[in-house]
């Protein structure tokens, strides 16, 4: 998606051959129009699938999972990653490791949302190691619900997520493709556009 | 807003005389065009107020927010409860007291993204003791930009939040007020429409 590659070279910052910073339009700041396009874009390769409910994780998964819940005319559900006042009902969990922070976390969906007729799909802000998105692979799975596919927004091609999510037959769908942060620089892998 | 007190009538669960449980809608799973409405309508409330900025907490503002900024064309910073691996320069902080939970809790938000010459526009999902809205206002006015209101979804009028808030000079705009949660049933305070 070449807005999104345009902002992130623009605007991201580079912290360490691993770290993307994009603070500015994703993380923190959030750009509302660039929410809207990612929508569209994650609408725009999920059309045919007749996706009932998109599942994303708090928080920077919310704006372009609700912008693509607007466009695709479906409700989206945020996996929480602490403890709620009212998120007590027969809740799917599953544990999440992150590299970064080397902890585990659990994370937690209500499973009054998610009906085994549900066609997902998954969105998320970053795709590296892939543990959120098999966090909330395996509670879609526990739901019965079918996981139709992955979009991601950022995925750092250079880190194991992606090959680990095809290897389990996910289809995934990133809208930026990170292939090295080396040299404080950000390059994309080449593709031929869809 | 009559679509949203429609939708809290229809959908909220009351789990006790303070606490109404909006997770079908808001607060778990999202309803994308009820956000959409709200986005409109606090835009409409606040189009004269030359907004340049929207500031939000997470995990619950941050949708409603979004669907606002792209109706006003404003970015929209989300302040983090949690410790981010990427925030970490010029923050400014705010101490929070949750009554429900019991607890003291830091907010915080890159004092890169707010100036002085910023005109924000405070949203989030509820108000009841109002110490998420006070915490952010002490964030903005640390920023020294200035908080042109405080747009809210759901109010619980009954709680003193919205009191002292007008107390301190602040325009508070709810758009659904809740007058009582007693007998298990949500009363809203009776408006005249604007």
């Amino acid at each position: 998606m070449e807005a999104l590659k345009r902002k992130i070279a623009e605007d991201g910052i580079v912290l360490s051959d691993q770290v993307l910073k994009v603070d500015s339009f994703l993380n923190h700041q959030i750009d509302p129009v660039l929410m809207q396009q990612i929508g569209r874009e994650f609408a725009r390769r999920f059309e045919k699938d007749e996706i009932t409910k998109i599942v994303t994780i708090e928080s920077s998964g919310i704006a372009p999972a609700v912008m693509a819940g607007l466009e695709l005319g479906v409700p989206v559900i945020f996996a929480r990653k602490r403890k709620s006042l009212t998120l007590t009902d027969d809740l799917l969990t599953a544990s999440v490791y992150s590299f970064t922070k080397k902890t585990e976390s659990q994370i937690a969906i209500s499973g009054n949302h998610l009906s085994k007729d549900d066609r997902v799909l998954i969105i998320d802000d970053f795709l590296a190691n892939g543990q959120a998105a098999e966090g909330l692979l395996s509670i879609v799975k526990q739901a019965g619900a079918a996981v139709c596919g992955i979009g991601i927004v950022i995925e750092k091609s250079f880190q194991p997520g992606r090959d680990e999510l095809v290897k389990k037959g996910c289809r995934v769908e990133s809208l930026a493709r990170i292939q090295s942060l080396e040299d404080g620089k950000v390059t994309f892998v080449q593709e031929v556009r869809s």
